[in-house]
């Protein structure tokens, strides 16, 4: 069976992806669900992309994984990309869950405009890190759930370190010239990416080869419906 | 519970959304489901948009209601959209359903040039209104029903009056500046927005900020499944 | 009950056809799957767009087959557009699944660009024919199955005539004009055609008035789903 990498996305841990690897694991696979640097208890909001992506490279070289099935959500996007290009050979194959596909060069910022977008309701903490308001997210980014859950889900958030956004990416190859395989998930209902640039095709089509699985549902289907997340991963991943 | 208005698409009237209110009301929630001018069975057809839209702000003070979440179906997305710009205080969130977003300044025909590509074949009947014949009707608003079902429904359409649907609206407010809750229900099966332009995320992008909820279905989904576009309202509606 | 005449798509025969045709017998249909005159046991594989055209207008012919509802597959698209120009009078609707919609004078290459963008990978044979890798068509093509079934249905699929791919279609009436019923069936996983370029809306538009049905799966639903693909087909192919 496969080894299945998460890799979460900002304002996030690993620990709000723990229902969707428990579903995972029950098909009998192996789930690992890492929390990058910057997000973890206690880290400095002054982490950039380059310690982010280097949390990741670590914790797989420490557990010694190699034929891994690596996902990224949204800015777990650029976590991926940046270590399947430093250790290829440790991944089978990326997933990339409504994700952001960076080519060399490119920050999450220059694909979403975040900044520039919601710049003036970001809360600036002073620390190097970043909040989205609650009514933003809960709009955009959880809007198949009720009031109490979405609540809920914004109450487990942590800051963002706002340099992994705008940090622009260093990667000797783009994804599309990448030579593994690659998976993009779509959630239909995810309208986290402003105005006329869905997802897919706009980031997925940045892969190159590579195999479609779309699933109703918001940009936040783990905390919505991990199960039926994990199933669109496992046909995501499998060979 | 929730306070619901909803106002019906042009050739229609409040009663073709009955079985949908009825489900709505179901779940404990009020649903009103008035006619806009012109649409009501002897109503002059030469009835303009200003008219449209003061027929349900007159509604909306006759039965004293506030904190209303108002729905509009295609082009009752132009008469939501003046109601919440002459009587915010009354409006909680509106909720486009496969509908018109316009700014201020645009006509429905602006939007959606069916005069342009239906022209030809909109049958004008003398006295300021206009009927879509059935074969457009049946192959692009209810492509989801079986033909008898849809001959019944298109025999209880009423001619709609023209002036409507190319007077300009005037605002004060765009949509995407308006203080309140926006959603937008996206039928996927909808292709009665000609050409390369779907309603989502065409008009949806219109709204700034905005809960998208997407569902199966024809433009007509109050016709083919009133249940499943129950459920799509209160998930638009909610909190 | 409906007449339907189904055409298979490039490097398939109506074999694969098969399972979807039970179905919609089972429905009371009567139901044909030739293969078109390239794919047969022991055709030349320098038949051109022409010959392949003229195969299935002497089928009908030949079954004297009228009021036929006829669907098309990917390629199958440029067939049934070919054979509803020749013999419109044989013809009640065309149902485009996931098909090319030419216009005359356009190839399925002018439309697809397989040969600019699959070129160096497309696996030239010498008599004519070329194939698709396997990884390509798994990841594309039937991205909805596991591993052994796609492996099983790319080994029944046959070389395929280049020359049908890059013929430009001589019609005197293109598909917006033609005065017959016409549905789009759209299966939403279906990436494959290039990039930002998806079937739904880039193809159905050419159509003029058509009726939209969209189900989820991937190019080869006639394989990972044929119960459901017949009921989308006798959806579109209804009146």
């Amino acid at each position: 069976m496969g080894i299945y990498v998460l890799i979460h996305d900002a304002w996030h841990t690993g620990k709000e992806l723990e229902p969707t690897a428990s579903s995972i694991r029950y098909a009998g696979h192996q789930v690992h669900t890492p929390t990058i640097a910057g997000n973890r208890p206690g880290d400095a909001k002054t982490a950039g992309l380059d310690d982010a992506i280097k949390s990741i490279v670590h914790y797989l070289a420490e557990n010694n994984l190699r034929d891994v099935i690596l996902l990224g959500h949204g800015y777990g996007g650029m976590i991926i990309t940046g270590v399947a290009d430093r250790v290829p050979a440790r991944v089978r194959r990326l997933v990339y869950w409504n994700a952001f596909v960076p080519d060399n060069g490119q920050s999450l910022d220059d694909m979403a405009a975040y900044v520039r977008l919601f710049g003036s309701v970001l809360a600036q903490r002073g620390d190097g890190s970043i909040m989205l308001p609650f009514p933003i997210w809960r709009e955009t980014f959880i809007n198949d759930v009720d009031l109490e859950t979405a609540q809920k889900a914004y109450d487990a958030l942590n800051p963002h370190p706002e340099k992994t956004l705008v940090d622009k990416i260093s990667i000797m190859t783009n994804p599309k010239d990448m030579q593994l395989g690659k998976s993009y998930i779509n959630c239909t209902e995810d309208a986290g990416l402003p105005d006329r640039h869905p997802w897919h095709p706009r980031m997925s089509q940045k892969l190159g080869v590579f195999r479609l699985v779309q699933t109703p549902g918001s940009h936040e289907l783990c905390i919505s419906n991990p199960k039926r997340l994990a199933l669109a991963i496992t046909d995501a991943g499998r060979d």
